[in-house]
């Protein structure tokens, strides 16, 4: 079966704005099984638009589109999609009613121009817009040049509105209609630990994965995650099943496994530390705030997160976090001495149970033979102990930053855990 | 004259990866002058390359292609090139002097694999890859099937690879194969007003703009660029009428322009303070250290800026800050009081010659009636005065951060540059 994605929108075309609808469409489609064979992006031109559909129905089995559906008249979706079945919009009451629901929710009265919304092609099935007034649209037809059936689904161009329509009705109906097996996902989030040695590590885990699991190494800076994509005839064993092997995988690398499913470090030091009616604070010398800022990204984090000291100079170490003159004279800023001092100083003065310390050179400049750029330390104090490790990373300066702070929040994590 | 690109990659089909290089081809084509009418992604296939190929000869006069060049087995573009030109593949002296040029640069030997590298479709020209050692290719041809010259452009999918290629040299021979006329842009940064006010105190300005000058806004959170485009027989002429227009602009909104051409405002500030050999610390409250982080992401900042204090809680505000347990009490953290003791006494503690504070409700809890969630106010600490502003942004929590910072560094750009 073949899939292919057609976004429309001028806007798309001179760069301003990424077409990143057509990156999570293609992924969220491969997550439910829909290999997608090609993406095409055209302006809001009915020549283009009817040009791709005729390149689009003799090669493809399903066309999703998306863009060119508003109210406005340089869109121009609809009449191209009408031209192109040889049909006429007419006013559906289907369409109207979800359209009148979404008013009804906002307590907004419809105008004449929703109700003109709801005029839409007559041969096919209007699909609800739970974020917008434009209605998509669902096509199921045979075409006279080529054999089966084809489906095409029109969409609105606004990642949110496009977004809640994928995920529900369409990618559900799409199963419906093409799949007979079920498709589980879970994705295993590690951090520290770069892919070529978890590889190696897990090698004979994945080895002995069952036949109808595989697994899809995912890597950012700083982050790997392990997608496990299993296939059954029915999801609750395959479900099972997954869950089996990640019990296996938690055995070899327990220190790597922070969450699932795309849970950030901050949201799990979050959730750990409001269970546990605990307070946290930052020492940042490298990272600049960095660290402080991504814990405070999270909503509620003042619940948790006293404040930070960022010490990007030795006069705000000693001053504000207590550092030992002595100790960044002879040991140097970057060392155990001094990120040791930092975190047990900053626990005490900010009355915290539990504190994050760093110092490193995040480059370009300030590398010496000795310390070369990428060199970090990192400490947490928590109310037994002071731990601390030395990590180099690379050159770059942005990368250092964020794999500092990734690595700090999993020390954080493992610590409050594990005591 | 119609221009397309085809982007192929089995990668980006997955959706694991965003074709971000579409865009910026896209953006850097119009730039120059072309307009591009659609886009296209396929995967590494041999079928769909040619039927790729064979749709846009027929429709476009510049196929611009990015991906599959490499030396390994699923790099199959070279060869779908050769099939749809039907031609073969031959060592070009050219292109491996390019190859050698690569390796010479960089002191390494050239080897048998770098020289099958240099073989290329026998009907093209070599492209040199400043960056990498898969040839660019530069077909240039009468079609059959229809009139006029086509040009084919195959290009490395790796992005830093394919945009010094496209720079230099696909875009100025694009320049020299169809212009007769110079293009000259110049963005201009503005921080701190909406698009619509923008425009609207702008309007007059925007529209004595001399005919052969366009206005583009380019809206970012927080951020409006401004884009001028102007056209000529030669550049120097334009260049001159577009300086004239800003010294203009300048008058109108002096305030609000921080920059040209893409510059960030930490980058700004960082400028000026390393010029004035001035010192910076600041005083986080809602913020939560994103303008510490922002100021440090710049190479060099140590040289100018000391460090900050986050305050996310009001202990932390009195201890660290000395902010007066009274003014906390009576007029609450998010206060013109609070802000400008933080501003204030940062400055003093830290031994800096300017600081910024911020106090505000991030979102999205914490709002009320007389402070709703994105409640902020900003304070600037100068070596002669504190000046405070309050500000209401929105309701996103992201969004009301990143807001904050920009108004506070263009604050503070302001209180350097006029005292």
């Amino acid at each position: 079966m073949k899939v292919e994605i057609i976004n429309v929108g001028d806007e798309l075309l001179i760069g301003q704005v990424i077409n990143t609808n057509a990156a999570w469409m293609a992924e969220q489609l491969n997550l439910a099984g829909f290999m997608v064979n090609q993406f095409t992006v055209i302006g809001d031109n009915r020549q283009e638009i009817l040009e791709s559909l005729e390149n689009a129905h003799l090669r493809s089995d399903i066309i999703l589109m998306t863009g060119g559906i508003g109210p406005t008249k340089d869109d121009i979706t609809k009449d191209a999609l009408c031209q192109f079945f040889r049909t006429r919009l007419v006013f559906n009451q289907e369409a109207y009613e979800n359209i009148e629901r979404f008013f009804i929710l906002r307590g907004i009265p419809v105008t004449n121009l929703n109700r003109k919304q709801a005029e839409i092609p007559e041969i096919c099935n209007p699909i609800a817009n739970k974020n917008g007034t434009a209605s998509g649209m669902w096509f199921e037809t045979e075409m006279a040049e080529r054999e089966g059936k084809v489906i095409f689904i029109s969409m609105p161009g606004v990642p949110f509105e496009m977004k809640a329509m994928l995920t529900d009705p369409v990618i559900p109906l799409l199963k419906k209609s093409f799949q007979s097996q079920a498709i589980v996902h879970r994705t295993i989030m590690t951090q520290g630990i770069g892919e070529s040695f978890l590889s190696d590590i897990i090698e004979s885990w994945e080895k002995q994965l069952p036949g109808n699991i595989s697994l899809a190494y995912l890597p950012q800076p700083g982050i790997v995650r392990l997608r496990l994509t299993g296939t059954g005839p029915t999801e609750e064993p395959v479900r099972n099943q997954i869950a089996e092997e990640i019990v296996k995988l938690k055995k070899i690398i327990p220190e790597y496994i922070y969450g699932f499913d795309d849970e950030s470090l901050e949201e799990i030091v979050g959730g750990l530390l409001t269970a546990m009616g605990s307070t946290l604070a930052t020492a940042e010398s490298c990272t600049g705030g960095y660290i402080a800022h991504l814990i405070t990204s999270i909503p509620g984090s003042s619940g948790y997160f006293k404040g930070s000291v960022v010490a990007y100079s030795n006069e705000v170490k000693e001053n504000e976090l207590d550092v030992n003159p002595e100790s960044l004279l002879k040991f140097g800023a970057v060392s155990e001495p001094v990120v040791r001092e930092m975190a047990t100083n900053i626990r005490r003065r900010f009355n915290v149970d539990f504190a994050i310390a760093t110092s490193g050179i995040a480059g370009p400049a300030g590398g010496t033979a000795e310390k070369p750029v990428g060199t970090v330390w990192i400490a947490i104090a928590t109310p037994t102990k002071v731990i601390a490790g030395k990590y180099l990373f690379g050159e770059n300066r942005e990368r250092n930053i964020r794999r500092t702070a990734l690595q700090a929040l999993n020390l954080l994590r493992k610590a409050i855990i594990y005591g």
